[in-house]
């Protein structure tokens, strides 16, 4: 699409000219995430106060203009592309902390805020926000409750769903919200707050999120357990959530990830690995030898090759170098490799794993897991080249195979990553049309000229594409 | 209003004569619930299966008549009471439990299981459900969901929208649908799950719940604190929310909840007790030495009275006695009390308690005040007699400005208790206006004729009761 001509000179006059990209070299960089996907948005704008992201709202509500927003792009979904083109919103510079509250254990801040950023203000006071992605360092706050991105923690310490206590958001005709609490409880009125986490944009602009701090833990032991065979890791995976000492991180790879790193680190594995998991737990030091028992306990089984506990920040540091290391060879192998975030319930892990491995076979694939396996979220990668139109065919024909396995184990197709638009033609196979038809409804409520992310999260009514 | 003639054989055919309560004595029943509200149901239905529920709803949106779905009627703010007439439709014999799976920490249940049973069952598998309201014994979950009802555990453990993963529901038009995932992690599409939760019966009605269950601790110990005056109790508490070990209760009694004990029970207690906290701790045993004594010190400040901790069953049971005397206390002396279940932040709650004392004697009310102090939840209990018009009068002019100071204090009309009828007219005062229109709209989605719940939890549209 082309804007209206008075549209940029109207953002400029609001924003101010230093907060609005008309150069379509400076717009490319808005225009793709950590995905595949890419497009040439017409304008980038940055707000930095909540009332010009209602002034920009209100001006693409009224001329009907796309509203993309956004944070630093970490994404992996292509949720915050601009397909059909219009105006993205940078809240990058959106990026204050309004008030920190260790007495009522809870922060304010602005969308733009990075996560590390809010770890960083909260360790001072002794306290951490759970939702802690790999991207930690770079990506914002807001983009964590678009997606409701979690990471290893997530097992003990749940989500963004769980660690947020209100917002305050722009609705898609310009309307001001406020929702939720500044307390731990609350029943008053719809629960919109978590309605608005997770929904990638496409139901409001959210300007300020109030977050529940957890207070850190006195201590942590990290170790990392090596087995035959992804069999044995899973049961052990099992039994470790069947006993009462929830792990803070419980993560695994298999053995293809364990070639990986073999053959692009200096990692030091047992010749017969099969599977590698890490397991931290944390709480009162006087408990910690206790409790570091009761998980080794739990992690032992006829399938453990070694098991091994960190004594030292420099040996926490080696145990998590494999894990580490695994990143960065995947890269060198397969740089488009396409990286999936699957869940199961924790008990069918083995079946899901099984059945990865065979449709890998089947389809010609080398496939390669690794994850937060206490989740059951299993970051499915398959390593092809998606600019071979033949290797893409396969993956496609794959994936389809493995979603459909991950439903019928009653898993779901995202734990972290959301759907953004990779995901968007497989939704209807895990939601009932009832649901969607309630969701595009709830969506046409808060922005009913539909402008904001349009074609994300849910499938297009006429789905031409679905598998 | 009156039903059409050929409702009742219908709902006799769909569910069987036992099923159907016709006579006025039977019906009279379910037309009440734990607070003053009163109304004569047209008709009362049990159902038993899933099948039954989408019958019943189905029949009611045709024919546009209210249908009030409801547990055991424990519910303090009269969210069941059918105001408008219509059929109740009752849960309490849709009781199964359908599915307990240890190994993946949940538990699948109708919605008229009480929440006792589903304690008893996780705790033979050495888990529990974090929500547990004092009726526990009675209250169904379902009845849990509609309210977002918790309890004391809400401080270490969440309220039910963190503790459920997800839903099956009917929707006012009678559609089936599957809300959540049977993981711990899930972000595909909107969140349905915490949007019906807390609901009250008005977008959809419940049909079974999957329970996210957490492992007991290994040992709780239990401290009972008692202090000159309430500010020194408020203070403890504030230093006990701002150290790492999180109680899993946190409770407190004020000094005229210490008075109504002292008249009504046994309860040995210092002469000049302001005060009283009840604290618990749980964890690794290993480690319960230590953690008693962070929050012992924690709850030490120069108006602490006495600190004591139980060593046996006996003394746990003796700490807890004259908490639980203040029940039955109340009840003797104001039978028909006024209960309101407020929030404010942690820190806030000093003010909360001079500014109670204040309108306490400016509108001549004896307020006690207890309630759930970790979460800044208070329990306002207003000790008037409401069949004497004037001190109805007095107490609605006192509630006013109570809830006007909740507000100013950044808290929230309800934590656990809900909105039903009773606090309906005050959520405007809460919740802004652009909210309230969307929550609107979202009822519409999910119930086109409006027969589900009418004339609760949200304002009326047109609110010449307003305050």
């Amino acid at each position: 699409m082309s804007l209206p001509n008075h549209i940029t000179p109207a953002l400029i006059t609001l924003l101010g000219a230093e907060q609005v990209l008309t150069e379509a070299t400076d717009r490319l960089a808005y225009g793709y995430d950590n995905s595949r996907e890419q497009a040439l948005p017409d304008l980038v704008v940055f707000a930095t106060r909540h009332e010009q992201v209602v002034g920009v709202v209100k001006l693409c509500h009224e001329h009907g203009i796309p509203l993309i927003s956004r944070g630093r792009g970490t994404g992996t979904t292509g949720a915050t592309v601009p397909v059909s083109g219009g105006v993205v919103l940078s809240l990058e510079r959106m990026n204050r902390i309004l008030r920190m509250a260790p007495e009522d254990r809870l922060m304010v801040v602005e969308p733009g805020v990075t996560n590390h950023a809010v770890q960083a203000l909260a360790a001072e006071h002794g306290f951490f926000w759970p939702p802690d992605p790999t991207s930690g360092a770079v990506c914002t706050v807001g983009g964590n409750l678009a997606y409701n991105s979690a990471g290893p923690r997530a097992v003990k310490y749940g989500t963004p769903r769980e660690n947020v206590l209100g917002l305050r958001a722009v609705t898609g005709s310009g309307e001001e919200i406020r929702t939720g609490v500044y307390t731990t409880k609350g029943v008053v009125g719809y629960d919109l707050t978590r309605l608005l986490i997770g929904s990638e944009g496409t139901l409001a602009v959210i300007t300020e999120a109030t977050l529940k701090l957890t207070p850190q833990a006195q201590s942590k032991r990290t170790l990392q357990a090596i087995y035959a065979d992804m069999h044995s890791a899973a049961q052990a995976v099992s039994a470790i959530m069947a006993q009462p000492v929830v792990p803070c991180a419980l993560e695994f790879i298999d053995h293809r990830a364990i070639e990986m790193v073999r053959a692009h680190s200096r990692a030091e594995l047992p010749e017969n690995a099969g599977a590698l998991l890490m397991i931290e737990v944390d709480g009162p030091e006087a408990a910690m030898e206790e409790m570091v028992a009761a998980v080794s306990a739990a992690a032992r089984n006829d399938g453990l090759l070694r098991l091994q506990a960190a004594n030292s920040a420099a040996e926490v540091k080696a145990l998590w170098a494999t894990r580490q290391a695994l990143s960065p060879a995947l890269r060198n192998v397969a740089p488009k490799k396409i990286n999936e975030d699957v869940v199961v319930p924790v008990s069918r892990i083995p079946e899901l794993i099984d059945g990865l491995d065979r449709l890998g076979r089947q389809h010609d694939i080398t496939i390669v897991n690794f994850g937060h396996a206490g989740n059951g979220n299993i970051h499915v990668n398959l390593l092809i080249n998606p600019d071979d139109p033949a290797e893409l065919a396969r993956a496609d024909a794959c994936l389809a195979e493995v979603f459909a396995l991950v439903l019928q184990l009653q898993g779901t197709l995202s734990g972290e990553h959301g759907v953004g638009l990779v995901k968007r033609d497989f939704v209807a196979q895990e939601i009932d049309a009832a649901s969607l038809g309630l969701m595009r409804q709830v969506k046409t409520v808060f922005d009913p000229r539909g402008i904001l992310n349009p074609g994300k999260t849910l499938p297009l009514e006429d789905t031409s594409r679905t598998v």
